[in-house]
């Protein structure tokens, strides 16, 4: 895994892009204007480890709710504008850390002037978010809903910014579709040395917008792509922050909390894997030891990957072993399993 | 997204490798010597969408319980093999349509050849399942437990069936940590045609093990690489095919049932879409249309993607626009949008 070159930016006290670590981004989905539950929403995902967050700015009040917002918060703060350049203007006069909003689609240069003059005054950086179901008619008529027509459309809209020599952007493109929105990435990133923030838009329910986002970031970051992240979820976004560092996590790209290793289950397991498994990942839940652990069944592959963790449990008939940075150091009934790896977790 | 080329090879009725689609796979987690039990579980699997499944034989019982299964079952019965070629054998003279074995563990090469002898007169393929915690000690100690040491592993293993002009094999290259896992994969594929097994082993629970399976299959198979994949989780193997199947469906690979599109709310939402696209999901669950269903919450890219797909929602304020194949075909109120979704599917 070779990481894509991109550009630092400051988004608030946070740094992305270059050799920054991927950043975890979530948006709130409660009203911008009723301060109390957004303020608690946005307490929740970071405790959960959401680093950048975004609020809708439907109007003026939303626009000013972000100050209020922003005294109560300690992660930086994403204003979601669309169409009207006044409620950017607001959201930066209130302490907003970045703007989303697409420039060409505010009216007209002026109104871009504008923006960019306060962006550039505050340090904030626009982020140019292209999304397949609103592109440009031009662009759609010409290139069809294809990942060349959200690059071009990226390239229309980092144009005029880059007119007006400002170039303190971050570029997303998103698409339900996975490879159409890898493909878009994967092009763009040829194109241009911006951060990149990467999300499958409308991935869905839990159920299947997991799977989605996990297939589309997964290989974008494995290709180097991607400079902050989001799961988009039809959900409470505290799933969202949780899944992406379980993709973080699965690609070593970053750690938060425990790993933990436990096998399927077949024929030859002898104790009762699934329940132990279950109960050592509810213990571990809260957790921000950055260990592996591994819970195994059998005797084939159990002492090999137990081995390997920092402290592993392989099960045989009615035991377990325990292991503990590739040694074995006991043999307990299967009773005493949980108890005993707990035991020696804390230890460590 | 290229096809990596592999040679096509049989398992049972089921043909994988070549242009054949990438077949899902599971393993039961019942005792195999319970046949009823096992029997019962795959044709849960099956109707699940399972299209191969392996079973554990840890004995010769549950080997000679391969023909009572076998003769109940309606999919690809595999076995799982280690060390003892004589269980192999007699799963052979029962029916089983694939061998999981490393010949490099089986003793002699007069085991492998009685074995290879038996999978030839059948046609049955073996499968070489390496597994990174259980690698062949010269391995592991010149290489360490690396991606290339599952490689050289896995030619080990096939330099023994090449010898016996056995060419019937499929390969599997797993680890739970899924860098690793993608990293031995490429490199396998680069130096050999036979049809690829891939899966990330050890993934764990459902909560993360979901994730790091999207991850390393999705990228794998986004880099063309895999003809049959297996989710290993530490769960109902039923949920291991239902993932398996979304991962598939996320990268347009294959369909099954309805791709469900829905966006992730936020401040500007302003119908109930949570709740709406999760009633909308249990409605459809058992449904086998291959269609596209977009429930979207909000006027900025909801008529956009509720456009792209075959039916598709769009909420405003209390009210909700129903699009088909493009066009928008009706308004209705909030209350009645669930309704007048489903019946629009219905018509389909």
């Amino acid at each position: 895994m070779k990481r894509h070159h991109t550009k630092e930016i400051a988004i608030g006290q946070i740094r992305i892009g270059g050799r920054n670590p991927v950043a975890v981004q979530s948006m709130t989905n409660t009203d911008t204007r009723d301060t109390k539950s957004t303020i608690a929403q946005i307490k929740k995902l970071a405790a959960a480890g959401c680093e950048i967050v975004r609020v809708a700015v439907p109007d003026e009040t939303a626009a000013k709710a972000i100050g209020k917002i922003k005294a109560k918060i300690s992660i930086p703060l994403v204003a979601d504008i669309h169409f009207n350049y006044n409620l950017a203007l607001t959201a930066l006069a209130n302490g907003v850390d970045k703007i989303r909003l697409n420039p060409g689609n505010i009216g007209s240069a002026k109104n871009t002037g504008a923006v960019v003059a306060a962006c550039k005054e505050r340090n904030v950086p626009i982020r140019i978010g292209v999304n397949i179901g609103s592109l440009e008619k031009k662009i759609e008529t010409r290139y069809g809903r294809t990942a060349q027509a959200m690059v071009e459309s990226a390239l229309y809209h980092i144009g005029i910014l880059e007119k007006l020599n400002f170039h303190n952007i971050v570029i997303s493109l998103k698409a339900s579709d996975v490879p159409r929105t890898i493909e878009a990435y994967a092009m763009l990133a040829k194109a241009v040395d911006y951060p990149l923030h990467i999300g499958i838009t409308e991935a869905g329910t839990p159920k299947s917008g997991i799977i989605k986002s996990a297939v589309g970031l997964g290989t974008l970051l494995y290709q180097g792509i991607g400079d902050t992240i989001r799961v988009s979820l039809t959900a409470d976004p505290v799933e969202e922050v949780r899944v992406a560092w379980e993709i973080l996590k699965a690609l070593n790209l970053r750690q938060h909390g425990v790993n933990l290793i436990s096998c399927p289950t077949c024929g030859r397991t002898e104790i009762d894997l699934i329940g132990l498994a279950r109960r050592v990942e509810k213990y571990l839940a809260g957790s921000h030891k950055p260990i592996t652990v591994a819970v195994m069944g059998c005797v084939v592959n159990g002492p090999g990957e137990a081995k390997e963790a920092d402290i592993g449990l392989a099960g045989g008939r009615n035991r377990a072993t325990i292991f503990k940075r590739g040694r074995a150091i006991k043999t307990v009934p299967a009773e005493l399993a949980f108890d005993e790896l707990i035991k020696e977790i804390n230890r460590l």
